[in-house]
């Protein structure tokens, strides 16, 4: 394995790592020595009762959901402690490209969306000792992270906001995970994982970059060219310095790593397979936020899911970003993002 | 070239050639000895005023749309002369794959949906002294040169009817034609299209067949596992038994060929680049339908059309078949599309 210039706090600013020294996975291996990196904002008060925990999506970092956090935003850290913790296999934690020996690159073990709970619960217990959460919150793969904590730590989450995310993914959102991976594993130069560089898998990487792009943003985004109001002047230029751009510094390795574990994402493995059971598990108050143009994360799968949930709300966001709302490319996403989480945590429980 | 006995009257059903000589291509390059595959229904009348166009879709043949076509049906053959042609490059007419020396396979000449439209009026007209048609009626690619028809001949064509298709390709439908073009051809075993058989390349053909499934059905149909009702027993058994089966035994080159014809559909192209005014061109009566859930050709690409031509209507039909709902797996699919036919069909002119 080389060294991968991208996972650096160069790139992506300052942060801490965990020891989680020898962290049995779910399916049964064990990483020795792994860490989970994360970042805080904001200070834990004296009854550790004002943390938010924000986990991230595929492919990104701390530093993609740090705009979320401000001083004049509802993720304030001067009323909350909030951790924004990196995926297990997402490049600044334990991952395959910075893993050596018989669990290194394409040997890296399967993870599930369990084991990045189980690693984060066991940062706020063991070093935080925090014990209730106000909010957790996460688009995407980190809406799958926030299910997963509502559903394995009821009494921890008071308030929980899952983004553009579902508790089990779907059968044909597993599909659009299976074209994704065979966009990039099909390049030759990945060598069934054991390529030299990561760069050498750039044509795979691109290709995946296309799929994200066909699927995540809205065909109105395309059609209407509105991507010339955030500084491209080509649909190809879009394509290469908008979404080519975002992964191709990335380490194929990981990518595969995080989306298998995005396709087994299922909470309903807590209640032998019963999805309604699992969610009739969550006490947390819950706001369910999906984009409304959102090809591969739909309005009606984050409908389906809400209205099994006691205690929660739906709301649909309309953005021509479809799934990369979040993003906040555009101001008015931004905004109105912000406003739930500031409904939400302003709400009584 | 081998022999590709997937593109042969033993499983396509009698076809007739119709011989378009030397035929040269809107791009300069002329296709020599080229033949043109159609089949007809029912007999042309002594004014040659009953007939029918029925132009095909991608990767399909006369078979495929031959099933709207019967005495019970909007299609009469009965009552009318019914003209389903093949695609150039679509494997019975001249294609990639049956084509000998300087435009043989990969080098196969670029073609235009204008050439599909002038090789079939040069068939209406010098075979079978055809001036007016009574429907042109297409799905898909057959919807591209629908339009065509009804823009560059619009004193022959007195009714069109194009379904799920549209005059002029989408940017977002461009960048899924890249899509399903590079899933096929970043098979190693296409060799730029040099390969010796057509299903050494069969990797490439099943990852495209899975991007026409993510694609092509609707969410419902994966999500609500509706592939059932069809006699699939899993998500894997429906991608292979019926995504997979469909384009496996096909030229990737052909395929490849069509798909760059597909993204570059536009009639604006006769009216110097606005397509207001080629639609404006138009005096065929039309109905313009698209498939609601269809995610690739969607119901306001269509609709967006619709509403710049004079003497039309636009019709929506839902169904978890997305834009797959013209093959009538679902027979009220099937119902509904005949009803269309048969309303416009009835409509005086």
């Amino acid at each position: 394995m080389c060294e991968n210039p991208y996972y650096t706090a160069e790139q992506h600013g300052d942060f801490d790592l965990f020891e989680l020294e020898d962290f049995v996975l779910e399916q049964g291996a064990t990483l020795r020595n792994a860490s989970l990196a994360y970042k805080t904002f904001g200070q834990l008060n004296k009854e550790a009762d004002n943390a938010i925990l924000f986990p991230v999506m595929f492919s990104g970092t701390h530093a993609a959901m740090a705009t979320y956090v401000g001083s004049e935003l509802a993720l304030n850290p001067e009323k909350y402690f909030i951790i924004i913790p990196n995926q297990l296999g997402g490049g600044l934690s334990t991952s395959p490209h910075n893993t050596q020996g018989e669990y290194g690159g394409a040997s890296f073990p399967m993870l599930s969306i369990g084991d990045d709970v189980r690693a984060q619960h066991k940062l706020l217990n063991e070093h935080f000792g925090i014990r209730t959460l106000q909010l957790v919150t996460g688009w995407s793969m980190g809406a799958q992270q926030t299910y997963e904590w509502a559903v394995r730590y009821p009494n921890m989450v008071t308030r929980a906001l899952p983004i553009a995310g579902t508790a089990k993914t779907t059968p044909h959102c597993g599909l659009y995970v299976d074209v994704f991976c065979e966009a990039l594993n099909s390049d030759p130069a990945w060598k069934n994982g054991a390529y030299k560089n990561a760069n050498d898998v750039s044509e795979g990487l691109c290709r995946m970059a296309r799929v994200f792009a066909m699927m995540g943003a809205s065909h109105e985004l395309f059609n209407e060219k509105s991507w010339s109001n955030f500084g491209f002047s080509s649909t190809e230029d879009f394509l290469a310095g908008f979404w080519e751009n975002w992964f191709l510094p990335m380490d194929p390795n990981n990518l595969l790593c995080m989306a298998k574990k995005w396709r087994s994402g299922d909470v309903s493995q807590h209640t032998g397979g019963n999805l309604e059971s699992a969610l009739h598990r969550i006490k947390a108050k819950m706001l369910v936020v999906a984009f409304k143009q959102d090809m591969f994360i739909t309005e009606a799968d984050c409908r389906r899911e809400q209205q099994m949930i006691a205690n929660s709300e739906f709301v649909s966001i309309s953005s021509q970003w479809g799934h990369f709302s979040m993003l906040g490319m555009s101001r008015d996403d931004f905004k109105i993002i912000n406003s739930c989480l500031e409904r939400l945590l302003a709400a009584p429980v």
